[in-house]
């Protein structure tokens, strides 16, 4: 695990000390240089950017003196607070393009501190970003407000990371909305708990993140976001602080946590949540099967979701996409089954799936079974590398390579047409852009009614104009989306980067509505002003 | 099913022609003389009221010509639309008291016709209350308005009741929010389907209801509450029409499908829905089991509920609702577990369930299981009763008894203490202000993190003082689940009733974002007037 006294980097994926494995990026390089040509990999990497060579803009605000104790100027915090995760982020830090950087870093001890910070910013019109891990790829967290504002506060959770209290009872946990993954889970195991939500972020990202962006985790299918983990919350406003009571459902009226559940910060800074738990499983077993390709193996991840069985994974790689990841010949599509359970053997499960998939089409390749905390080494390997793709990403990044992924979600009548069209669309993008490319897919979770397709996009960049040829790119993207009605984001949130085609989503009215709402806990319009909202 | 002729009664439960089964109306009026002595039981059942002994108030406005097509003011009509049924309901219903009567009662046909009656009403300040099938227990439809108003107008969803497309693909269906429970599932039947949603007002209660309401629904564990099978809206507002988007899941903003789910009417006219639909089970397996004790059952069904095994069914019910219902002697608690699939036999997930129960002090009793789409006929039986006991309790209304139920749900780390204290207090209650009385208890829905405990009251009502003596029932008991952490429905909606309860359970900042959410689609607040929000 993470030790606290660990650096996040200021302008790339995760911490500075962790690189990706060398071999990987060697061998990752070479394909690039044999599939794009040798001029589309840089020899040296880009360098890393330098502190002293970025110029932040001076500070336009401060605070008062019983504030100023928890609030920093310092470089390295205002630069690590300027940018999200995105593509288009790891370029323009690398370009040392800082430019909207927050005036202010707060890292408050406690409720208390958030509140008396909050009620400041709206008294003095300072834009607050709330601020988990930073690992926003939509641009949730850079501070780039108008000039409505005097100025901008990042307001930096990570000191309010504990786990309060845990109900061992009824399987539920307080914890601070500061926590991130790993200290979550390192303090529910010794009871035997666990939150089991792993986005690829887990390391660097924080519960208050993961319920602000309804971020998608572990499981497959059924319980796929956080939303349906959450039992209570309490957030701050400069209206007050709500706190939702406790209850594991209620008919009361429209559901409080759901409203924050994707709120993104603009209604409200999550300080802590009751959190529902899982006991640790015990019993795994897991299959790949083939399919013959991607639309095939779709037909066999339908039946699966609609099968009643509930398998904890449920993951369909495209043949590019299993090539890459090594799960397979590049051949054929790659489906992953996995069942787990605290209480009971599951090869009876996983025997109901196999029989579900090779009805609809799907090959057995192999199955493992396991009783054991420990999970089977590849699938420790796959988590592995899963966490860690994107420092390989950054790393290709720094050698001229466009590397950048998204994400949507459709109902099954029309999720043929829609991931050929989609996948066309993109590689045209792609290749109009970049002149060359690849583009994969996979399902990541599955539902009755519909799934969610994930691209990988991997191009030579356009030297020069990296972050200009991705905005086109997702722009056209995106478009198509929301043409072909799929959803702008399925569990990477909308930030400002898709505002403008969530308000092609959604009705009008209903963001009025939201606006409405947010008018009345924040007047001041403070809350992370340009998200999700105009 | 229910031929369309059929009227529904304008002051009982249900459709005119149905009554409960006279020998098990006279055994049950015996067990209530036989507990509570003769005089507790009226000789003769007090009448039925007679339209014509009703004055109903001269209605205050009328629409223009174009839609006064649309609109009725038959006396049968307006009084039907009057009260809800609850006890207070039916007893004033008994009562003649219909003074709080719609003006007129609008039916109709499309969606547009909505609009337009809902536009009309905004400029014309006549409160409208949105009407499905008129179950409510809560003063959900109850127009109950202020003089604020020029009058009001109850709007009757009742013919728009058609399942307009099936996607059988996605397993869902566009289904107008009219629709009563019969009605969508003979649409269904033919293609394999069903929407799986069984209420106890199923035959009386439309879709529309269900969703603004957050109706609790067939499954005892995992999706227990219609909102998870709501994949898209459309309502009516005075500020436009919304409709959101056909998809499996999102992670764009605080879902929208969410906020409207137990709006009750306040937020919009729901016209129409996609929801998700099941593939009809062909696999069942059941059993009973025994636990000494209410509390010791309890115990069984939190394993249950933490084991990951959904059952579909896993009902709870104390000594004394095992005695009334006829499934146990009366000495012990009884818990029902069911489990049913379309795909795949459930023996296998039943024996899991049963070691499970058994595991914490459960009793096997009997189990059975079955192939094929028929239920076994003690399930029917059930079922059937379930449906047909809110007939029976308005003839026991009728013979002077005080009939009423309750439900809420709560953690399980309060749970034993928290059921005691509400057993308590309820008993203390009854006794109190009915010299006599009957608290039986069930589980009816099972989680992870806690349970919703449901409450049977029966007792001999004062003579003269019914509605006084439930009503001051009804705030002790409130109060004590308030005061005890629970909530104050769990799946009966908030209503009139219950609003001054519903502000102690969320916080003030909540309310006044739903206000304002509602304000900006609904400026003049004519949509269901007093509901939720006062």
């Amino acid at each position: 695990m993470v030790p606290a006294a660990r650096r996040l980097s200021f302008w790339r994926w995760g911490y500075e000390d962790v690189l990706p494995d060398p071999a990987l990026l060697e061998r990752t390089l070479a394909s690039a240089r044999a599939f794009f040509g040798e001029h589309a990999v840089s020899a040296e990497p880009r360098p890393a950017p330098r502190l002293e060579a970025i110029s932040l803009p001076p500070p336009r605000v401060s605070l008062p003196a019983a504030l100023a104790a928890f609030a920093t100027i310092d470089p390295h915090e205002r630069a690590r607070h300027t940018l999200g995760r995105a593509y288009r982020d790891i370029v323009r830090g690398l370009a040392c393009d800082f430019s909207c950087a927050p005036d202010l870093v707060a890292f408050p001890e406690d409720e208390a501190d958030v509140a008396r910070l909050v009620d400041h910013c709206a008294g003095a019109r300072i834009a607050v970003i709330p601020f988990g891990g930073g690992s926003s790829v939509c641009g949730g967290v850079e501070p780039r407000v108008d000039g409505h504002f005097t100025g901008a506060l990042s307001l930096d959770l990570s000191r309010m990371g504990r786990v309060l209290e845990i109900d061992a009872k009824s399987r539920a946990a307080c914890i601070e909305a500061g926590a991130f993954g790993p200290a979550i889970e390192d303090a529910l195991r010794p009871h035997g708990l666990t939150l089991r939500h792993y986005p690829q972020s887990f390391e660097v990202s924080t519960l208050g993140g993961w319920i602000a962006t309804r971020s998608g985790g572990h499981f497959a299918t059924l319980q796929t976001h956080i939303d349906d983990f959450v039992e209570s919350i309490r957030v701050v406003t400069p209206k007050g602080t709500l706190e939702s009571r406790r209850l594991p459902a209620s008919g009361a009226g429209p559901q409080l946590e759901r409203l924050y559940c994707g709120s993104e910060g603009t209604l409200g800074v999550i300080t802590r949540a009751w959190m529902r738990l899982q006991d640790r499983p015990r019993f795994r077993a897991s299959a790949s099967l083939s399919a013959s390709d991607f639309l095939a193996g779709a037909r066999a991840v339908r039946a699966l979701a609609q099968s009643g069985l509930h398998p904890s994974n449920c993951r369909l790689l495209d043949p590019v996409e299993a090539f890459t990841s090594r799960a397979g010949s590049g051949a054929e599509a790659v489906l992953l089954v996995a069942f787990e359970s605290a209480h009971h053997e599951v090869d009876v499960d996983l025997e109901r799936a196999l029989a579900c998939a090779r009805d609809h089409g799907a090959t057995l390749r192999e199955s493992t079974t396991r009783d054991g905390e420990r999970r089977p080494s590849q699938a420790e390997n796959w988590r592995t590398a899963f966490l860690h793709a994107p420092y390989l990403r950054d790393a290709l990044i720094q050698r001229g390579l466009l590397v950048e992924t998204f994400e949507t979600a459709v109902t099954w009548d029309r999720f043929d047409a829609f991931h050929t069209a989609l996948h066309e669309e993109t590689t045209r993008a792609v290749f109009e852009r970049c002149g060359a490319g690849i583009v994969s897919a996979r399902i990541t979770h599955a539902y009755p009614d519909g799934a969610a397709p994930y691209y990988t996009v991997i191009a030579p960049a356009p030297r020069g104009h990296e972050v200009a040829a991705w905005d086109e790119i997702k722009t056209r993207v995106t478009d198509a989306i929301v043409r072909s009605g799929g959803t702008v984001t399925h569990h990477h949130a909308v930030g400002r980067d898709l505002r403008d085609a969530y308000a092609r989503e959604v009705p009008r009215e209903y963001r009025e509505m939201l606006a409405a709402a947010k008018h009345a806990v924040d007047p001041a319009g403070i809350l992370n002003p340009g998200v999700l909202l105009s």
